[in-house]
């Protein structure tokens, strides 16, 4: 179509590639210059972005694209990781161009920031109106060091990121910063982490399930937001702030110019569990956490 | 939403990893071993496929998803690349889960039989009524060999492998064979090469330009299937051969067990072009194609 080469003719000089991109844009392929294999993995994860869904149709087209690649540098950062380039699909009807070279530019601009290139991309028609939009993130981690949700150990402290809370009305799903200087120093001292992105408790959940764990939470710990409510907080979701499991000393080493950690509960690993459905979210006493009542089934 | 959840359940069992995954679906990213950074070249590609507009309402779920990995596969033989990973989105409405499980083993099963994993995802609902579905490829080539489509040389042949037209209506877009081998063999001898997905006529002019020369086609040496009709058949699309340019006498080492391939045309490249919009595509005897008939603008 003749709007798609028009688009990708206005965004072209913004998709600014870098040294380790061979060919970019424009080919069949992207080529790119591979980290060393001695001594990284390649980390590679994909997320959506839907209109009336992610963001609406108020919000600007530039924050919503910078809301893509940045919910999906938040999942390198919960790694341990650092990105490396990502690849963009945009398909949608019923939208001007200039909506979406805005959409486009806003993410790659946001990628600007964090030396990551968009190498390659799809445009397309959808049969009805709205807006699909799709970021794959490719990133590397040292080998053998990337931090999953399944390694949380017995006896660890739980901590959380910055606050968490209402995340959507106060449209900070749109301004956050994906945490990634947090995250590479947590490589070395963090034994679990996931990004907190569907709320979270619903997140502990399932970072205990793939940890075979019970987690200890002390809710009234967790630190929210001004203008978020308890509670709430605990189930509203997409905060990008990051869930992570480690020895307590951290807090004696973690840089005060990080965003901040606070510690909410503890790891306690039991022999005895059968299956994920097995793992509980319990409160500091042990009693089990009453989930629905935190709309923790939404 | 829970539906995702019975979804992705029902889906799992078909994701079947190989030795490369360290980690598969269900974490923030993927953790894949590297290719040796000093033999390969990454390579990355991402494709759509949308109802109404890629396949109909009655196209089976299962092939859907078949062509989009198809798709993205070609991409891969188009670079004379080895294909790696994939990572898949869905975003629908108004389908049963049955449609969206079997579109997504049609595209792990059809990965499958390439040696490709489904390393990663994300499902999530469309607004209003359809399917919108991404896949990005991953592979490997050999470092520095990558065949592109702006490195043409004077004098060279254009061949074409198989046959084209009629693509859409035959279902062949939904059932053809992308050319992995062909492409593979190809990266020793091909000195440009692309896959045909918006028609041969369109991706000659594409291909030309890149490479900042004229191709003179004899476009009655140019194969068509026996239910295309030429000269539709240059610019129906969806083809996925591989159209490149080589020295003539590669004709002499073809291994007789791929897929044929002939010679269509010549390359010419001139100095004194000043855009990619001076390449031109030409008949035989130097006269321009009269793209307009040929159905080019479409």
């Amino acid at each position: 179509m003749s709007q798609e080469l028009d688009i990708l003719r206005a965004i072209n000089p913004f998709l600014l590639q870098n040294n380790s991109v061979i060919v970019g844009p424009g080919d069949d392929c992207a080529v790119l210059e591979l980290p060393s294999s001695n001594s990284y993995n390649l980390l590679a994860a994909v997320d959506q972005v839907i209109e009336d869904i992610h963001f609406t149709k108020d919000t600007s087209p530039s924050l919503a694209g910078e809301k893509l690649i940045k919910r999906n540098l938040s999942d390198i950062a919960a790694m341990g990781g650092t990105p490396l380039w990502a690849l963009l699909t945009v398909a949608w009807n019923n939208k001007n161009n200039s909506y979406i070279e805005e959409f486009c530019k806003g993410c790659a601009n946001a990628g600007q920031k964090f030396n990551v290139p968009i190498i390659g991309g799809d445009l397309a028609s959808l049969a009805k109106e709205g807006v699909c939009a799709t970021l794959t993130i490719l990133g590397q981690v040292a080998k053998n060091k990337a931090v999953l949700r399944s390694t949380a150990k017995d006896g660890d402290t739980i901590f959380v990121t910055g606050k968490i809370g209402n995340s959507f009305y106060s449209q900070r799903h749109l301004t956050f910063s994906p945490r990634l200087k947090e995250g590479q120093f947590l490589l070395d001292y963090a034994t679990g982490m996931m990004d907190i992105s569907d709320g979270l408790l619903f997140d502990a959940k399932r970072f205990c399930a793939a940890s075979n764990c019970d987690f200890y939470l002390c809710l009234d710990d967790v630190p929210i937001h001004d203008d978020a409510i308890r509670p709430n907080a605990f189930s509203d979701g997409e905060d990008y702030e990051l869930l992570f499991t480690a020895n307590k000393s951290i807090m004696d080493i973690y840089p005060k110019d990080l965003t901040p950690i606070t510690p909410i509960g503890k790891v306690v690993k039991k022999d005895n569990k059968k299956s994920p459905d097995d793992c509980k979210l319990l409160d500091i006493n042990g009693n089990p956490l009453n989930l629905e009542y935190m709309g923790y089934e939404h």
